[in-house]
């Protein structure tokens, strides 16, 4: 039995997420049916995480158990014989038996992309976030740096979801400035349902002067949802790569 | 009777191409429609060109003629509002009464994207070529400076097309190289049926040492269509600006 990695792009716009539910096409329904044609097995797939939908991947890992006798790397070329176009193998390999997309990563880096300009690209629809108010990038950097450490990050996660800690650490918080966009980057060592986005959310009313540092560092406390930022769209949301 | 003038930029991914057709849906019969909501009147739009199924715009230039009292910026506002998400309004401004988005139009600028790595992204996907022989930059460079000037252009017109002429005159042919991908930039008084996907195909050619420049020199002296390459990919194409 070997256990394949995969390390996979992917377009989220058409599809309700990377998890398999019953009311929606997933990617990890698409892929399992991708690697069951090829090796003639039933497949179970571990990611790294889920991503909702409409959230895309620059490096989404992925893990499968197989009897296939296919040489790990050939695997990269036959999925991406069958996947649709908005969903890429970029790496296949094989990893010791005991290793788990989740269990066993150490870090996570997602990046989100933002538009602030006044003319909003065709391009860029489904795959950047346009926030017309003016942003401070200044305000948006330092408000990014406060984000870094380690904290109590219960006012930013889906009041939906349920987990045993919100303490999470944050290596990276970093906005970048590219013409009229705004690139934000987070690495760290896990995050909670809907984490980044209401980051996101809550760093878009510090750069539009909306909230101040002080609001923003008491957040990081321990505060309820209620007090934080809306959740950004997923458009804008890139899980870049996942650390071993 | 105002003449009014539109600047568009979209994807057409989804669309049989600019030109009304019977058997698909164009972004002309899109804007039309959207138009005709806005005015309340019946409307036909005069494009510069048209683009074909799968060809991209930046900046396409239209006009059309109204009795709207619609103050002639407030249309750029209007129609995004109406517009589907690929297809959007840069600019909207009056123009004199005897403009004409195709025959007051002085010249055009195309540019073509190739990508020429190892991992063709799916955020690529019907928005640049994937061309997987390997390209020698300085030989596309040249083969490029060769096209400019004024050629008799016949063997880069899809043997389909009907012209009084086919000689036209090129400004600039340049290639730029951005990591893995290639840019190609064409600006022309005119531009054949076909004629930047027929020379991109002719170019690549060049690039990949399977023609030489002798040979591509003599395609320029008004040649059969069946001695250059072949039509490459609509979903490379985007017509860039018109200029007056």
């Amino acid at each position: 039995m070997k256990n394949i990695c995969l390390v996979l792009e992917y377009v989220g716009t058409n599809y309700c997420g990377f998890q398999k539910q019953k009311n929606g096409i997933s990617i990890q329904q698409i892929l399992e049916n991708a690697i069951s044609l090829v090796t003639k097995e039933n497949t179970k797939t571990y990611p790294s995480g889920r991503t909702d939908a409409g959230v895309h991947a620059l490096g989404q890992v992925v893990n499968f158990h197989t009897n296939s006798k296919i040489p790990p790397d050939k695997f990269f070329f036959l999925l991406n014989n069958i996947l649709p176009k908005d969903i890429r193998v970029l790496k296949s390999f094989e990893v010791p038996n005991d290793f788990h997309s989740r269990k066993s990563a150490k870090s996570k880096t997602y990046i989100y992309k933002i538009y602030n300009g006044k003319n909003f690209s065709v391009f860029d629809e489904d795959r950047v976030l346009f926030y017309k108010k003016p942003l401070d990038f200044e305000l948006l950097q330092k408000g990014a740096e406060l984000i870094k450490g380690t904290h109590n990050f219960s006012a930013f996660v889906s009041s939906n979801a349920t987990t045993k800690t919100t303490v999470r650490t944050i290596y990276r918080s970093t906005f970048q400035k590219k013409g009229d966009y705004f690139i934000y980057c987070i690495k760290g060592n896990g995050f909670l349902y809907n984490m980044v986005r209401i980051l996101v959310g809550t760093l878009l009313e510090v750069g539009s002067k909306k909230r101040s540092f002080d609001s923003l560092k008491s957040l990081l406390n321990g505060e309820d949802r209620n007090k934080s930022g809306k959740t950004v769209s997923p458009c804008g949301l890139y899980l870049k790569e996942v650390n071993y």
